[in-house]
């Protein structure tokens, strides 16, 4: 079985990856090609749909929890050991890529199929699985089928989340589940059921870090922390061309304000803190009347926990230190904390690259992932390949087939190894 | 005829005011009730059905030009006579209130009706008018229908602007065409036409002066001038967890610092500039990406020329000093210079005013107004009632009953005077 991550067929994974694209797809820049594939939408849908018809025929058995989390079952010898769950997630950003998530489910198929046509047999058996709305990008925040899973928030935490059109996560969920109601529904991680084994997600780095170092293969340490954060400024509303300044309670001003300060509050010269305002909703955003409410998010990220706290709990009174007119509200929407992966992957990962003649390098992740919340559960980790340019959320994102062949045959052999 | 305008009927002109905001209601705080009404939409068409359902039992005759603008003609003794025009516009702002516009037109129906009751038959024809898109709150700018009417730009000028569901003027304007296709079409204004005899708009004033100063009457002495501006930046997404912020282009922090700039260019401690920031739109708007492109307007007022120019003209080359990382493009949208208005009016309105015992006030306008643009084809004025607090653009805008007969009994005397 040593050999067995050679039958990691390149061509077979670009293709599937390739016809995936097709669902959602959109034009970018310079004849770019991008995919904006929301969470529970027609298209998520019927990216799910091709997904298992490529599994089924290779003897995988699907099943979807009650957030509708998919997986992919590959029996293994001893049906009651616990499984080895790989995967990532098939939604995207609205002008997202073709390769952010969706190659870390497709590269774990890949992986099982490989196994398969080499003879293996592990003993447990091994899961495919594609999380629920990581992105965030309809509903916020992201990571909910996984953080439900791992019994990190409630399962019905954000049945009240609403997309842009006004459309409850809740309800999106209840129609969703109604339109897949042929699959069977299998218990809720480990709220309903049992721990994994180990939890092992393949990904395009989304930095640009392997590729300005010429390396083939990220062995993930950890994940940063992120905490989200909505703030709420609510002034009053009035004419552009009579109220006078002096009297107004604007509150695209106050955000002006806010923002400022808040740079202040998140400067770093080590240039490690991520700091992103970038949802904005303004009302009643007519170019001639004074706005009486403006929402924004805050995207904050460090590797470590006490800048984290510190900056992030200084949020609140910071903005309301800056304000000058307008009411304020901020909630916070996310907070993951730090996370260090297990050994027992990260090995896993080093010797298989290094079985493979690959070049490897140890980095933390900027990006967060549903694999974070599988850390208390079971060992976990992730195995990261280059991406052109560092781009991603972008339908220039790029990353080639010899490049991610790679990091699904080092993925292959990683898995094999846990699940013996 | 001295008294024609005792005629005026207080509670039939709150009715039809009452009824007319049923058309597109809102809820606003409070127990506020407020209307969303916007301009060539199937709302807009039953408002301007229920006007000429008021109308035509007095013998008014309904037409309308290219541009949508509605005329309702009382016929004089020599209907060959210039006609004395009437009116304001019947579209709302979004979040806006019962009284903005439909006041100056039904006001002009009451004012007719008033003088035809009393028995006048004045020389002239007198026209109401509802002009088409003063709010510019769906397609900007504002007062398409009166520009196109003074010939102060070409007809089909705005055919291409979108609304915010890309729905362009140009279509839209044919579809309410077709809509309407049974009211006759007449000639648009001074283009296909000839100029009125003279303007006079009934307007509440949407400002605290009347009412702080306990007047009745606002004898608009002119309107400041108007410039808007859509500023667009251009940077760049990327992931809000990976991308360093020294590396970054993000579109919200150049707008940030846009914004800034020009609250510098634009600072006055006369408090007697405007200067608004009342539409924002991100893309692409999700809390964990970079925005590659914000699109903010610029709404600048001011009553002198000189100030309109120097600030106007800094504008762009303000923002282009401020952005860091993001292409700029700043296009002007509309641009409206001070304007005063004729003694022939004021003065007539003077005279109504003190005939009737009513007290007023000389003030220029701080919002404009579709009789800025009638200022070159004729006699030009406007009558303002004041309003509470001075909120408007709000469904807490308010003018009691009695204030808003006042001001229509002034515009009837005024009409009478004009077209004798």
């Amino acid at each position: 079985m040593g050999e067995a991550w050679s039958a990691v067929d390149e061509a077979r994974q670009w293709r599937r990856l390739m016809e995936m694209g097709e669902i959602g797809a959109i034009a970018g820049g310079d004849g770019a090609k991008g995919v904006n594939r929301a969470c529970l939408t027609p298209l998520d849908r019927k990216a799910r749909r091709l997904l298992i018809s490529w599994a089924e025929p290779l003897g995988l058995k699907p099943s979807a929890d009650r957030l509708g989390n998919l997986f992919l079952r590959q029996e293994g010898s001893d049906p009651d050991a616990a499984p080895v769950l790989s995967g990532s997630h098939m939604d995207t950003q609205p002008n997202g890529g073709r390769f952010d998530g969706i190659y870390g489910v497709i590269a774990a198929l890949e992986a099982v199929q490989a196994l398969r046509e080499a003879g293996a047999a592990p003993r447990r058996p091994i899961e495919i699985v594609a999380w629920t709305n990581e992105e965030g990008g309809r509903f916020a925040p992201g990571c909910m089928g996984s953080m439900a899973y791992a019994g990190y928030r409630p399962p019905d935490a954000w049945d009240a989340a609403e997309d842009p059109d006004g459309v409850r996560f809740g309800d999106a969920l209840r129609e969703h589940l109604a339109a897949e109601k042929d699959l069977p529904r299998r218990p809720l991680g480990v709220v309903e059921g049992r721990a994994p084994h180990a939890y092992v997600e393949a990904h395009i780095e989304q930095g640009p870090r392997l590729e300005a170092e010429g390396k083939d293969i990220g062995v993930v340490s950890g994940i940063q922390g992120s905490r989200w954060f909505v703030v709420e400024l609510t002034g009053e509303t009035a004419h552009a061309g009579t109220a006078p300044l002096s009297l107004r309670r604007d509150a695209v001003q106050d955000m002006v304000r806010a923002v400022a300060a808040l740079n202040e509050l998140m400067r770093d010269p080590s240039d490690v803190l991520r700091f992103t305002v970038g949802r904005i909703e303004v009302s009643p955003n007519t170019s001639n009347s004074v706005a009486d409410r403006v929402r924004f998010t805050i995207d904050f990220r460090h590797p470590s926990a006490e800048v984290l706290t510190e900056r992030g709990d200084a949020i609140e009174r910071t903005v309301r230190g800056a304000v000058r007119d307008c009411g304020v509200s901020v909630t916070e929407r996310f907070n993951a904390a730090p996370v260090e992966f297990s050994p027992v992957v990260t090995g896993a990962v080093e010797r298989a690259a290094a079985a493979q003649g690959l070049s490897a390098l140890r980095m933390p992740s900027g990006a967060f992932h549903d694999a974070q919340f599988m850390v208390p559960l079971c060992p976990t980790g992730m195995v990261f390949v280059p991406c052109r340019k560092g781009v991603s959320h972008n339908p220039a994102e790029y990353s080639d087939p010899a490049q991610l062949a790679k990091g699904t045959r080092v993925l292959a052999q990683v898995l094999a190894e846990l699940a013996a």
